[in-house]
């Protein structure tokens, strides 16, 4: 059935359904709503002080491509990739406010199928969707924001800027596998079924830190960033926003063995530049990154350390101490 | 300069900086804010418990053609709209995040312009601009949050829920103007000087009702929504909500006068069907429309009543009680 068949009305009122029907009472989100979808604008009344909020939109031929991607995977994604910030932050998510652009002959099965991805993660984080906007549009594009609060009573949270010289930088998990799940699927490369699976999971369907961010503050840790635009372009973010420079030994960056089991040497640059592993990039002295290992479910390796030298740059070595040459540092929307 | 020459991260240096210049720090936004534009996300410590979020997304084609409508007005806009949605709670407007999808190949000096247009409603309320995502995109496409708080102490709010039968139906100035600006505009007419300049800015320009809003709250109005859609579809959204009908008498509706001098007999169906003009419609018993009419610095003009009957129905009758049927109900994004 397509969209201009039951308008823009039609369809939200399917969707509230959808997510109500799916939203748990208990969910401390769902306990604070006051007013949720179907007003100008949704009310609550947060149990703890400070808020956090960020946006981030995903755009069809420039964030995804649908003859690659699932209307469900899609839906995952562009809440996760929020849900990441607020792990950056060491926040807890509450809300999501969904804006949507789509073509009028749009299949409303596919908007469902979307809104079911939505729905799969924010359940899995007790998050719940409390408004949004459904617009006519060209392109497909989602835009979402997600509103959260600190898990800290003090309101202290990680920040890019808190990064200090002396300081060992580390990453959570491995990384490399979004990158190098989206040029399977860009290139349509055929790996093993499960080699096939985890790399487009890695790609479309990240799992945000949100617990080991949560952890990480609460272990004394205060700066630290999620990785979208790659590892070394955001490991510049750390050090401009701190004014610090940065040592990245390229051979301790944890490579995902999948993306180097198809990709080999390739892997590696996905790891550094390619960006969307969406895990936790963090800085902090050595002994609070042992006590995060020990208490972090999730494998933690210290890949570099923060320097007094070269305020706002990242310089590349390997383990021989010899410096390394990268060209591209990262994803710019605009730049070509 | 095109923006593929300065690259997303060059876009946003210039955006924050030129944001940043113009916020006031005394202003309770930017006392609360904690962390603004430049991390993962937006922290801030609200002094007011009960917090409103809505959204909003405007795309161009669809919402507004960079033939006719300058970057600052585009701006401007984008931003009016939310805040009419929170001025419809009673809210008072606190945060703004701003998403916008670009292509490459737009300059540089046009987005500093759409800021400058943001920059100039957000001033105007005291709005702190916290932060946002800039995006390649094949269209335009502006998405704003806004983020606020009740105005009411135990959070109290106006909703599309609360009309009530017996009440009377109400709104704030004149209608109509916005879509004969539309039409003006679209079909390139003309019209004399100061009618050009009025009918343009109702519809690229509106000015979102915050303090009325706030008012009508403090008056003891419970229902109420901004006009976006037309008249006769929003109202029949209260009627929804609240499970009423309503009864509109036509000849009551206060047209615009500039869009009656301009375009006649056809101001009328603007009025009642144009939508965007971003007044409030609200209901209320007699006595209470009667102290807000006292209070409020604009006009307030009763158009009709809640009815029992009907619900969900918005029933048109002219001044002899003579029944009126209307064809169209209002915008929808998708049904053609």
């Amino acid at each position: 059935m397509k969209l201009s068949k039951i308008g823009e009305f039609g369809l939200i009122e399917r969707l509230a359904e959808r997510i109500a029907s799916t939203t748990d009472k208990h969910w401390t989100s769902a306990r604070q709503l006051k007013i949720g979808i179907g007003d100008d604008a949704a009310v609550w009344n947060p149990q703890k002080s400070f808020q956090i909020a960020t946006v981030d939109s995903m755009v069809e031929g420039i964030h995804f491509s649908l003859k690659t991607t699932t209307w469900r995977e899609l839906g995952w994604k562009s809440i996760a990739v929020n849900l990441s910030d607020i792990a950056a932050m060491g926040g807890i998510p509450l809300y999501a406010l969904i804006s949507i652009g789509l073509p009028s002959n749009i299949r409303v099965e596919d908007v469902e199928a979307l809104y079911d991805g939505m729905i799969d993660i924010t359940k899995k984080f007790q998050v719940s969707i409390i408004g949004g906007d459904t617009v006519g549009s060209p392109v497909v594009f989602i835009s979402v924001t997600v509103i959260g609060c600190s898990s800290d009573e003090t309101g202290k949270v990680l920040t890019r800027s808190a990064a200090q010289p002396g300081d060992k930088v580390a990453v959570t998990n491995t990384l490399g596998a979004s990158a190098a799940g989206l040029a399977m699927l860009a290139r349509d490369l055929k790996f093993p079924p499960k080699a096939t699976r985890e790399l487009r999971r890695a790609h479309l369907e990240p799992y945000p830190r949100i617990e080991e961010g949560q952890l990480l503050l609460s272990q004394g840790v205060k700066a630290a960033m999620d990785i979208s635009d790659g590892l070394v372009g955001d490991l510049t973010h750390i050090c401009e926003a701190s004014r610090v420079g940065a040592c990245l030994n390229i051979d301790l960056v944890p490579v995902s063995p999948v993306a180097k089991k198809c990709f080999g040497e390739k892997a590696t640059e996905y790891a550094l530049n390619g960006g969307e592993d969406y895990e936790l990039l963090f800085t902090a002295p050595a002994r609070i990154i042992q006590r995060v290992k020990k208490n972090l479910d999730c494998p933690v390796t210290v890949i570099g350390e923060i320097t007094g030298e070269n305020p706002g740059k990242v310089i590349l070595a390997d383990k021989t101490g010899n410096l390394v040459n990268l060209k591209r540092k990262g994803w710019d929307a605009f730049l070509k």
